[in-house]
């Protein structure tokens, strides 16, 4: 019997234009040019559409254009100069990254969506898109985080899966979005594990193949984790599977690591944050590296244990220890990231995050802060605030219940 | 039957009375204070003797004394002042810190011998002190690395242990000296796991109980690993459990990790050099903190494979991966150690790391360069260069084959 080759190729698009949005449209856009049998050339980029004005200090700045210091969309201005001026400015992108303003344009027949939203438009975006993309598509969460309140613990991947009814994975490491559109050398872990699904079989006309799954294994956190009915990708396209997703984001310069882990990755980016304002507070003390680097590593542990207290039948302690995701994305954040310089600077002023945050960001929350108080929240509903004392003496640093000084005996294992 | 209650005490010494020695010689000190029931309170601290004359910013210089400006003998200055004027100034020792200029006595009766010597004078000390420590002592070495040659890879600890027939183990961690001796908090990892034997049987006199154990497991490296008649402890003393040996370092702000690993806590001390110097090349090369976590995370890896090569009976992932030992100290060392701001230096700069070594440490090697060397040596005679891209690029970066730039394409995983 002859094999059917796959002859359709997938179609990808870009949920998302800011800073990492565009990165990710750059090297997803050399890599479908790279691997012509598997991709479209072009990569479809929505954009939120807004009106912008060249920069002065731009390249493209022309004093003597009729455009010049005239509001043009956004668009089009990427689409023009092959160049996003206002999120990603001096870096030229391939010409197939395609910018499109409508949402449901820019994913349709889109087998392959890259979700690179703020966590906050991630379900509005997925409500505009229901019932307008391909019920077979596969999405990757390029945005760091979870929801974790009182009542439990979703993934953004769950979210975004969940409310378009398609396996979502989702992409995390050390990245710090402005190297990486440089082409400085970086790592990244991507994780990807859609249940098994034989797209040899081509899926019968009007009656698609599909398969009942967990999108994400029942947790003690997720007690009610929902079964999916997921569409199995036709045939005739080539398979998803863990060599062809990483040829999608794998670059000379961005390595990645392919894991099936989606919760270890999704905890990571968003535990770290955590971690790094307990560097900061240390640093802040003056206490030198060695400190720095044991809050560091009981962090890692913490994050490791947190998985295997609430995911434990799907998380691996390798994906915090040993990938990007884990612990090279905490080295990054405690080295120079927001929530570590702002932990720190609060330590050294003297003065509360709350007013770091108002002096410093105007206003704006940082990530470490907010997923503390969720994750304390979360834990003190399950009765296990005294299992993780780090992730506990950072939430007490900030409510002022207790001093940095204080977290080498908070942590200190009494055996 | 009665239990014999153990009625001796341990009494410790300090081999060495360097920077580190000295350090923790001061908190060792502290520790059989706080546990009178299990350590002899003197702690004797080996003084390798010279005449020192008190600087005159020590807080100990009075110009108006007739020793101002004579030498006087280190252990006597160390008796008298309860400091260490020349190589921890600044630090009060507690007074049951013994300065003792004469090996031999100060190792007599003792059965917990703390090795903290520079490298190249451990062979001469142990020839001392061969035949002149109670057959059942244990050692701790507190030295960083392993001899690594064409021919093998020889523990410090195994070195000790097989000079002086006693058990050794070793520890390790993100250990910077001077931060400690200011009680900053910090963490350490404590390799220790003697064979099995039963300190409940007193020993009979004229024929002490011993038993036969390797004092490490064969290994590919060590084909020839040979074994050792260890002599039990009396049943007397306490026995040197694990809870027992973690009192003597454990501090509030020195956090001890017991395991039974001593070739992982060894060959993290002295790997992690090799990384600190890729780290401080890719930082010179002003690629960012992505680079710089990716190199730190793709070593730790390289690591954890050298262990499992090399020491596959004995070596734990979770040593390099989780421990102070593995992970923090190669934090640490990769922010600001001596190897990671030469390297850095010598690509800034754009000469080769000899002429740093030159200019910045009158000729003295860094001990990155002699590992990094040894392991190729001992890798290559292995046939097993290409399974450590990372050290082999370090190596070939060294020798000027390849550059720096070249680090993501020559670790690059091809699959």
């Amino acid at each position: 019997m002859a094999t059917l080759a796959a002859h359709k190729k997938h179609k990808v698009t870009i949920v998302g234009s800011g800073n990492w949005g565009t990165t990710m449209a750059k090297l997803v856009a050399e890599n479908t040019k790279a691997h012509p049998t598997l991709y479209e050339l072009n990569v479809q980029m929505w954009v939120f559409e807004e009106e912008v004005t060249i920069p002065k200090n731009s390249r493209h700045y022309d004093p003597g254009s009729e455009l010049a210091n005239k509001p043009q969309k956004l668009s089009e201005l990427i689409n023009n100069l092959h160049e996003n001026v206002k999120y990603l400015p001096n870096i030229t992108l391939p010409p197939n990254v395609i910018a499109n303003p409508s949402i449901v344009d820019a994913c349709k027949d889109s087998t392959i969506l890259i979700f690179v939203l703020p966590h906050q438009f991630i379900a509005r975006v997925c409500d505009q898109l229901k019932g307008h993309i391909v019920p077979y598509a596969r999405a990757i969460s390029c945005t760091k985080g979870v929801d974790v309140s009182e009542k439990g613990i979703r993934l953004l991947s769950e979210s975004i899966g969940v409310r378009l009814n398609i396996y979502c994975g989702a992409l995390s490491g050390a990245n710090i979005a402005s190297e990486i559109a440089l082409e400085k050398y970086s790592e990244t872990t991507v994780a990807y594990d859609p249940p098994p699904m034989d797209s040899r079989n081509p899926t019968p006309k009007g009656s698609p193949t599909s398969s009942t799954v967990d999108l994400i294994s029942p947790s003690k956190a997720n007690p009610s984790a929902r079964s999916a009915r997921l569409q199995a990708l036709p045939s005739d396209y080539p398979p998803l599977s863990h060599e062809n997703v990483r040829k999608l984001f794998h670059r000379p310069y961005f390595h990645v690591r392919m894991v099936s882990d989606v919760a270890g990755v999704s905890l990571g980016g968003a535990l770290k944050n955590i971690i790094a304002l307990a560097a900061g507070f240390v640093d802040g003390l003056g206490w030198g590296d060695n400190a720095k680097a044991a809050v560091m590593r009981v962090g890692i542990l913490e994050m490791v244990a947190f998985g295997k207290a609430f995911f434990a039948d799907s998380v691996h302690t390798s994906t915090f220890t040993e990938e990007s995701c884990g612990v090279a994305d905490v080295v990054t954040s405690c080295m120079g990231g927001r929530n570590f310089r702002c932990a720190k600077m609060s330590i050294e002023r003297g003065v509360s995050i709350d007013e770091i945050e108002q002096s410093e960001l105007n206003g704006q929350k940082l990530q470490g802060t907010s997923t503390a108080y969720e994750v304390n929240s979360f834990l003190k509903s399950q009765g296990m605030e005294d299992d993780f004392p780090l992730f506990t003496a950072v939430y007490n640093i900030l409510e002022g219940k207790v001093k940095p000084e204080q977290i080498p005996d908070l942590i200190e294992r009494k055996d």
